[in-house]
């Protein structure tokens, strides 16, 4: 039996494997959803289906996170923030509702789970949603590792911003710091001295969107959350999709100071590590600026800044530009960051 | 710490402990959801929320059951049953499409994979739906047994169908044989000898419901599917909502052989046993002929039949008429049944 005959971590990583996991399984007898609806052929953040004049956006994600509980949140915030945002940058911004359904490992403290519940709450409460149904499953003592929580989440959206809509010319903006999320969490995992420093990004980011897209209408052309596979894995996606080269400026790049040590005393690229409340958005040149203004106006979007900037240039390749010269920035198919949501 | 303050099985068997932690943890500040919408406090199988003059059910169900592969099913068509069963429950039969997050175990055969995706698309296929959207993640070996699905599904409803709409006088009608399901998945984790003539009656039930709905119109007052904690739980749950007592015939109850002799073999009574293409219908006496007579010609309802009738006696409570005498039918709150669904 090889290797690829069996699932590896690395096929839950965000990256080429799971892709290839998916194309060949899961969407392999996916075609084209038809006009009126998007499905798994698109392989975007969510599907969409026509209802009357508007589209009904939906998304699922089953959330692993180890540990459970780290600085800056845990796995009932991540859970509906996860969801939350993949609704958000399809375009639906205001969350109808929330379905969670929740393994427990048979042992699970109920302390911890009602300190998980209020977290949702307040998670939900952030986001103007709530969650609107459930289910509960309990596994036996070693079958699961403590808890796993899936969100669902559907609202409605005038038009559906998709990830592959970049053309040339088209400034990529990123709405704040990158990888706070990921080093926060394998900080706690690994208890990093730098630990107190770093804290996780994870927040709902609805709001924030909404007033990008109040700002700048159909300009805004292109929307993805750099979580698993990071800011790299995110861009190279949208590149590709798109057909457009992705040129990044390393130096316009925001990274708190902790992030930037960690990063070099893991030797992980900050670029491969997972977000939690940031966006990534494409937006035509001529309303980038007033975009960029609405965003930085949000509390969750004062460090948002312009990154980057498509061409016509290596379709479908995203090239950093260090200032001393320009490397491929490629994704990441690794097992360095396993249960990272 | 005492025993509650830790999560046992029992919290996941779909009976009075699984209520307890659900209406103390997760609905613990669930108000009504007001007149637009049903949500967390009513408890039922879903949600639904007003669009328009429809309501837009949805509903989320993890699966667990082990082992993955039994006679009649698998993992695959229980994830795809279960939810398009619920949102049939609540009135919405033609499901507009669903969401399917995917937890694996590294190692995790690809093979297996491969047949349990096959299952979910035959199981759509059936119900008339398609998985739009979806989720994986991995997890380390030994951190999660194999694989756990958890579906999520929307659909529109013209009338909503609760399980609290009985009263005195309705019949209680079942769409066919009890027990298989659990039966089946018991022999399999046994090696029952039975084993070849159990069989799990795993299968979507929209298109059945869909014929009681045209057949029965507003008479179908009150529908449930008996999975985790059977036929008991799931009428003592719409007696208690319904603020009515249930009398069942036993004589009449539908139980294949096999089933017989595996429930006194191992001595677990039928009525506590997890069913998963079943449904239980409350319908108006002068209706409830004609319903029958519905489900009766439809594939999946040809053992349908009359098991009960509702009254002001007792009310909240089932009862067993045995022929011989009457009994107290209680719910299960057991840990006999883990990881049946």
């Amino acid at each position: 039996m090889t290797r690829d005959d069996r699932i590896g971590l690395r096929h839950g990583a965000g990256g080429p494997a799971m892709r290839e996991l998916v194309q060949s399984v899961f969407a392999r007898n996916a075609g084209d959803a038809g006009g009126d609806s998007l499905g798994l052929a698109q392989l975007d953040d969510g599907a969409a289906v026509r209802v009357g004049e508007r589209w009904l956006v939906y998304t699922t994600d089953a959330h692993v996170v180890k540990p459970i509980f780290f600085r800056g949140g845990d796995i009932g915030r991540l859970a509906v923030s996860g969801t939350v945002n993949d609704l958000a940058m399809m375009g639906a911004t205001e969350p109808l509702g929330l379905a969670c359904a929740i393994v427990l490992e048979e042992g699970f403290e109920r302390t911890a789970l009602l300190r998980i519940q209020d977290s949702i709450e307040r998670a939900c409460a952030e986001a103007g949603t709530a969650i609107h149904t459930g289910d509960t499953k309990v596994m036996g003592r070693g079958e699961v590792d403590g808890i796993v929580i899936t969100t669902t989440g559907f609202g409605f959206a005038d038009r559906i911003v998709r990830d592959d809509g970049l053309r040339p010319g088209d400034e990529i903006l990123v709405t704040g710091t990158l990888g706070d999320h990921g080093f926060a969490v394998l900080a706690e995992r690994h208890d990093l001295a730098l630990h107190g420093e770093l804290r996780s990004d994870v927040a709902p980011l609805n709001g924030l969107v909404a007033r990008a897209l109040a700002a700048g209408g159909e300009t805004v052309v292109a929307m993805k959350d750099p979580t698993r596979g990071g800011v790299a894995g995110a861009l190279c996606e949208m590149a590709a999709k798109s057909g457009v080269g992705v040129l990044l400026d390393e130096v316009s790049l925001p990274v708190r100071r902790a992030v930037r040590a960690a990063s070099e005393l893991l030797g992980i690229d900050v670029l491969h590590v997972a977000n939690e409340g940031k966006a990534l958005l494409g937006v035509r040149p001529q309303e980038a600026k007033r975009v960029l203004e609405a965003l930085r106006a949000h509390p969750l979007g004062r460090d948002a800044c312009r990154i980057g900037r498509c061409s016509d240039e290596l379709p479908g390749r995203v090239v950093l530009d260090t200032g001393f010269g320009r490397r491929l920035v490629a994704e990441s198919d690794g097992e360095l960051l396993p249960r990272i949501c």
